[in-house]
């Protein structure tokens, strides 16, 4: 059986990683925070105190971290990933980071003489403790082939999109759809608001139209009561926005709806949302129209 | 059982008006283009010769015509349904318009002594078939009471929507979301397609993740087989967004987007897209990347 | 000598008035806060009752009232311009309203054997004092002629655009730039001052530089020392941007950044700034990025 | 006097190290094709055979280069103004470069005990030759005292914006309302034009009226004309409005005119017309509204 390195314990990766161990895979983990392993650890998990040292022993090593410095940390240095890496190793990133990032890393562990997947996830974290991630995968297809077991563990669709760097524009163009359409329902919800529509019908009517999203299916209940607990955060949604705007500009297309979108997104963070859930960009427009979209009417 | 004067027989207002034969009323009918008629005459409707002659006879009128100035021409002069309307009789227009005019049409039954609904559907030609569009009513919600039936005969679902004109704004909103949500789609393929993304791969990730939509899994197909047989034109998507700009001018609502979406539609309608599909608005992007989205790499 | 009357002696009215007095025409006006008359009538001005009263006796009316509302309250009803106008006679209304309103006012005079320009003005109080506005006319170029004199006396420049509305329209296309010009140095300014810049310095350069403008030149300092003394009020700005989206709707003319500029002028009207000079807008930027233009840094 | 190491001969190097000359300073010269100093040296230059031998025996170097690939070429290697420098000598970049370049230049000159200044002008090349450009710096304020002798040989005015970085910023910042004014003016001649205003009368009242530009001034009878011979290309425009983007990501600034603004510059890129003028914005236009803007009407 594979023996496998997962390094990056949060929400999304510790389940993943329980996974494998429940699969019946040797897993070695670490996390910045140690403390995080024990859980793993009591299901049988190996725990290993450096990034280097998870990857030293090990045919497959697993990322999954928050963004392009915590990669960085993890990757680099006399304690990181690359300085362990065995030859002949598939190394597999689950974050969602620049493509630029993507094709650097790869470039550095193709050094060491192993193999390297892009392969950040849709989902959330119910979605990691079920198995039911959506992968989209970037690098070499043969690499994809050997490690596919671990990834129909993992995930319920494989989705492979090319060469490295492939996986990461793919989650971002992705991303971008989602962030224009939660601005679409916002932006129809302050419409329907300020015209004095009963916004419970509004939502109704959205959803059984063809206005229908799964922004409004997942956010517009949630907009009405205002509760924008964080499932996916306003100030992710920018910094993705800004990953596409910045490769957009490089690949040479124009995206005006994407930009402005960012700005938009950019004037909720600036105005205090980052911490919430992204759907909170709809305070902007609250703000605008001086009332609360599920507000009464009188 | 009532008796409906019914006005205005295209690809929508035809079946409306044989599902309420079928449900046994006494329906009369009238269409510009008489031999419209034949059909419905067939299946035991009355054909009037003028709008006036359509409601002078009958407890209800039903209009369902294309535009503004379509309204205009069956309700005013000396053969429109308000010269021929009787006291008490109940007006419903099903059609997309302006919210002022709904306004001018309800003050105009009401100076006859007749009740108006603005009544605009979501749904397609097959849903006017089977009997389940969906209703969003504007008007009085005794006329609506009292009309229920007719529009439980011809839809799924019926969703009011307050005084008259609320309708029609419900209308409006609603489609700004689509229009908004088709460019999402349009500007996530062209980075997807211009990246070198496999485009299936990348719509069945849209359609799997948080940027699902009803754009997404009525259009995305098409878009990638370059099919844009209209089912709701780019023109009409265009009015629908101009109406929304108009109202949110009115109403003092800043709606950055919806003002974005509707200058790339105006693009479109001026490349000569209008008679297409409104999903041909992704040929903007196709223009600016230099490639189809369904083009196969090299 | 010509007779002319003259209605609507606001900031800009009165002076103008006042340079036809000085010149040797016979002028009566009108107003309806009658007092306003008086000063006008010490320099010779005979007073009328009504606009139909100023019309009656006259060669040439001139109006100079708000907006769109404001001239079918002076043209139209039994004390109306057009109740009283004479036949040959030359009516000019030199406000900025809506193309639309113009061809309808234009016909209506029409009718009365009149002739209509329209003839709005360029310039601020000062130069309604100096005589130094510039206009831009619309309707026959023969009427310009016979009433030649009396632009020259009021203006420095008459600029001749065509048919009656091309006065309007060359007005909200002029608008729509200055408008756009006030949002980039808004951006601009932003920019500088989140960046830690000196903004007088910044200032400078803008003005030496090829990103040199009127709304610089105008409104540059006065945004550092948070100046926003109403010249031209962030309502009217947005008044005729609402103007010029609408004109390019229906005119199918793709105008993204004027129906953006719509949108942020918006926000600045819904902030309560719409009293305030249209350089205000500039606030929602300084909202944004937390501190004031002219903030000195620390 | 001062001896001098200047570095990039082009259209705006050349001249501005002829006005150093004729000032009496004693002046090396290096360009990479090397046929382009034989002028200078024709009025008294040195001539390098690299970067590193132009920055060797010199007090103060001058770089003027056209972006950021260049500057690496020119300072790194073992042939590079770095491998050259002389402790305590100066270093001016003139060029153009992105914030981010700019403090890892000034980091490395500072590793080899000299001093640093990002120097970027406006003005184009016969204000170089006159010795008229306009100069903002960022860097220590002592550096700039040292070297203030030769900026007022080339320039007219010396603008400080703050430390190393705050040059650049002020140069992207004045760019970005370039940009904008420029789509504003070509904006609103596209209404014009399209409502069958004569230009020529339209841009004489932009000038006159308060949506006035140096925009207006350059480049508004050449679109007239349609002539966009290049005095700043619409690709380097692009390139600028990119930095912009980036640089208001990285602040966290909202800027939705300048993200539109460099959608549109992107799409007029696509479209093939980097190379020409900036102004060649308004063919994306002119396309839209099916006229050129200078055509006569019939």
């Amino acid at each position: 059986m594979k023996k496998i390195g997962f390094i990056g314990l949060g929400t999304m990766g510790a389940p993943m990683a329980a996974n494998l161990l429940k699969a019946g895979y040797e897993v070695t983990v670490y996390n910045r925070t140690a403390s995080k392993c024990a859980p793993l650890v009591n299901q049988g998990a190996k725990q290993a105190a450096s990034p280097k040292e998870a990857a030293a022993s090990n045919d497959i090593v697993i990322t999954m971290v928050s963004n392009d410095q915590s990669i960085e940390a993890v990757y680099d240095g006399s304690e990181g990933v690359l300085s362990g890496l065995k030859s002949g190793a598939i190394v597999i990133d689950c974050s969602t980071i620049s493509p630029a990032l993507v094709k650097q890393t790869a470039a550095k562990v193709q050094e060491r003489e192993g193999s390297f997947l892009d392969a950040p996830v849709t989902g959330s974290s119910p979605a990691a403790i079920d198995g039911t991630l959506v992968f989209m995968i970037g690098g070499n297809a043969d690499t994809l082939e050997k490690s596919r077991d671990l990834f129909e563990v993992m995930g319920k669709k494989i989705l492979y999109m090319g060469p490295n760097g492939s996986g990461a524009v793919a989650k971002i163009a992705h991303n971008t759809i989602v962030g224009i359409n939660n601005l679409a329902l916002a932006e129809g919800f302050a419409i329907a608001a300020k015209s004095g529509l009963p916004v419970d019908s509004f939502l109704e009517l959205v959803q059984l139209g063809s206005a229908g999203s799964k922004a409004a299916e997942l956010k517009g209940r949630k907009i009405i009561e205002h509760d924008f607990t964080n499932q996916f955060s306003l100030a992710l949604m920018l910094k993705d926005l800004k990953l596409a705007s910045s490769l957009t500009d490089n690949s040479g297309i124009p995206a005006p709806m994407l930009n402005l979108a960012k700005s938009l997104f950019q004037a909720g963070q600036t105005e205090g949302y980052g911490d919430e859930d992204l759907s909170s960009v709809v305070k902007i427009y609250e703000a605008w129209i001086g009332q609360k979209i599920g507000d009464k009417q009188s």
